[in-house]
């Protein structure tokens, strides 16, 4: 069966609500010890004393979060052909235990591949709010089959 | 103690070698269950039909490792404030289970910040190498104490 998403179907302007997600303070604070033990991520203590006023998550725990839902929302029914990678990553405010946050993306631009004429090149930007407030922004590229490719006439 | 380095010490150009780490196929496949679970970074045979090849890393499986490296050999002995974001995530080959890589990381900028004298902003660039390969580059800010900061005189 083909996917319900091709590359025609991320049009530039196209907004995806991704869902919500409430940071698990146990999870936070293991994803650290492992990938960021940065006494502001994995103690009490050093979080309340740190520039974030109480312990934080990782940066990279919050782009894990937002990726999973990503993952969840678009990519299982899409085309998806993986990312070279992302002009921007920003964490415009720390992400705190117990925290509920909604994800969202964007489609910026697209544009098939000059030397691959059935995979095209979608822009996209992605966040993180908590309420109002940004607290996770990532520009990226994904690459997706388009519709000649995923379901061949 | 005062930590090790301070803002002073991250002068444009210089390079820390961070060290190796070799990837294992059960937490590359346990991280991706949870955050990327995108078939061909969890399934074997959908791997080996897929762009990649090969089951292959989240990308952001290889950031959490590369960040890692960054905190032993760096950010423990450094008086670290965190990062606001960045401006380049870079994936432009594909890491697999057992690869050995080794993680770097040059100076590219540094400057006081205008609104907190105490405080530095030191623009960084992260690497992954496999052998002379590059499978993960990110450019990024630290916000680092300054010597005043951490040892006032």
């Amino acid at each position: 069966m083909a996917p319900e998403l091709a590359f025609e179907d991320f049009a530039p302007g196209r907004v995806f609500d991704l869902g919500t997600v409430v940071v698990d303070r146990e999870e936070m604070v293991a994803f650290a010890r492992r990938f960021d033990p940065q006494p502001f991520h994995v103690d009490e203590q050093a979080g309340k004393e740190s520039v974030f006023g109480a312990l934080a998550a990782s940066g990279w725990f919050t782009a894990g979060l937002w990726m999973r839902t990503y993952v969840d929302a678009v990519l299982t029914r899409a085309a998806a052909l993986g990312s070279p990678g992302g002009e921007e990553i920003a964490w415009p405010a720390p992400v705190f235990a117990g925290d509920e946050l909604r994800a969202s993306m964007e489609v910026v631009e697209a544009r098939v591949s000059r030397s691959r004429p059935t995979m095209g090149l979608v822009k996209l930007r992605g966040w993180m709010h908590r309420g109002d407030e940004v607290v996770f922004r990532s520009t990226f590229t994904g690459m997706f089959g388009t519709r000649e490719r995923v379901a061949p006439s």
